[in-house]
């Protein structure tokens, strides 16, 4: 049996309204469409490495909300197990973020609820058959101590075994505020680090922002950085710099670029790909090739053309 | 056993989030509340009238989401008969509304989404037994012309039985822009009208309001019309004017009126107390006091109260 890829973080429901206009305080209109999608960025990565034919496992807590009902159908259309997700009855609510996209000039307005969300915890993940999985990735969640802790322990696990029984591992750094996540840069074997971070941190370029953040990652790691429509660059465990374009997707007259989740998608493919062995070069490159087809199409449903 | 108060109308689903400041566009921000509610004025009125201790019935349309199975739920709580409802399977989905509170201002900023909402059919109202209730409220909604001919199988039903087994009537003439409905005022025993109503329709006072629209409305019949902190006026079966006072909520320090509600609250008030045999002056008094209260607390549960 093939061994899965983890991913470790949030799932939240995104309920959107698409307006005809930005809607000015205390009036009403009725709105273009309504749905509800699935988000977080674990969640969406999760989906997407189903998507491009990853057995895929995702890990994090459910509600016992609609919305919890919701997410789970959601993992199940994508094949995505969830056997080793906690249910958390303590009258919490899942994550939910109210979204008004404006049909005029594609702006997001977005409004969080989400008030003290049970992040998953070292001592549940510590359950988990570790035999089963080749890849674990992290999403960087308020959680840090609880992320560092849950690494060293597939760490030690991995001295424990041959090592092509090893399990990779990789930790997303996005948000720029959350300072902990600023000393998780030696826990993985692969740092992905987002154009916000970098800049945020005082880097001109995301070429010097690698080759900088660099030196805070650990012996035989590399470190990766999406930059959208730049494509993406990386230091590799040789210590060269690597970089592929970005591959803008065709779009017809009058549709707009759908950039929702294309990070996650660009994580999704560059694991996958590594995963198999591919290069570091490779995997960029196919990184940015589905982030960018992504962009071009409504949702993540789309990249099962890249299933291999 | 006693017979039950039948609503027809609407029921949807209020999503609110209630914010600190109302969103700028394109910005995020975290909410301070974030809950479901049950909305519609039909829904309102008939969870109103089983907390006022009547036998209360709604009559709609169910979608099969969750936004329905909220629904119900709700309406099991207020212990409101359900089971005539149709529930439609044509892929429609529960109208809902986007509500953004502003807790500085309280302004609310909505966004419905609703679109070919299947109202009741007279085909499907002319299967009820209507040996089993002695008032039936329509709120009035779109599909005016099915509103004219269930209220015309009602009067044809009076005339088959004794005086004091028929079914009394009334209809709520609320939206402005619904013009099919300024030809239903001859349809119904008593007729509710909207403030927001008489105004568009010219009338400077609301006693002129009540007053000149009552040539429209069928020999026998009364109309009523609720007027927020000015109380309500009546045009009764004698042809006279009739009034209450508005009972306004004493307000702790810091809390705000929640008219959210009040309306369909006073509509209920004011058929139970009819609907008993209680005088014009009786019904009015007693929908401006409830209604008052409900002004004073959040939701309408506290209602339970004025229970009968």
């Amino acid at each position: 049996m093939t061994k899965r890829i983890l991913v470790v973080g949030l799932a939240c429901v995104d309920i959107i309204s698409v307006v005809q206009d930005y809607p000015e305080e205390d009036s009403d209109q009725r709105v273009l469409d309504y749905y509800w999608q699935r988000g977080g960025n674990a969640a969406n990565t999760s989906c997407v490495l189903s998507l491009l034919g990853a057995r895929s496992e995702f890990l994090g807590t459910f509600a016992t909300d609609r919305e919890a009902e919701f997410l789970k159908e959601v993992f199940q259309k994508y094949n995505v197990v969830t056997e080793n997700c906690v249910t958390n009855t303590d009258n919490v609510k899942t994550p939910t973020s109210i979204v008004i996209t404006n049909s005029k000039n594609g702006s997001r307005t977005i409004l969080h609820h989400g008030k003290n969300w049970p992040e998953i915890k070292p001592e549940h993940f510590k359950k988990l058959d570790l035999t089963q999985y080749k890849w674990i990735h992290f999403e960087g969640r308020p959680s840090c101590d609880d992320i560092k802790d849950m690494l060293l322990w597939i760490d030690e696990y991995n001295k424990t075994v041959d090592k092509d029984a090893r399990i990779r591992t990789s930790l997303e750094i996005e948000k720029t505020t959350r300072i902990g996540l600023d000393n998780l840069f030696d826990t993985a074997d692969t740092i992905f680090v987002s154009k916000d971070y970098v800049k945020s941190r005082g880097y001109k370029t995301k070429e010097e922002g690698v080759q900088k953040l660099y030196a805070k990652c650990r012996e035989g790691s590399e470190i990766i950085c999406p930059w959208g429509e730049e494509g993406a660059v990386a230091v590799g465990t040789d210590g060269m710099l690597h970089s592929s374009p970005a591959f803008p997707p065709k779009l017809s007259p009058g549709q707009n670029m759908e950039t929702l989740a294309a990070g996650d998608t660009f994580n999704a493919a560059f694991i996958l790909s590594r995963s198999k062995g591919q290069s570091l070069n490779e995997a960029l490159t196919f990184g940015c090739q589905v982030a960018g087809a992504k962009c071009g199409m409504k949702g993540i449903d789309g990249l099962d053309t890249f299933k291999s």
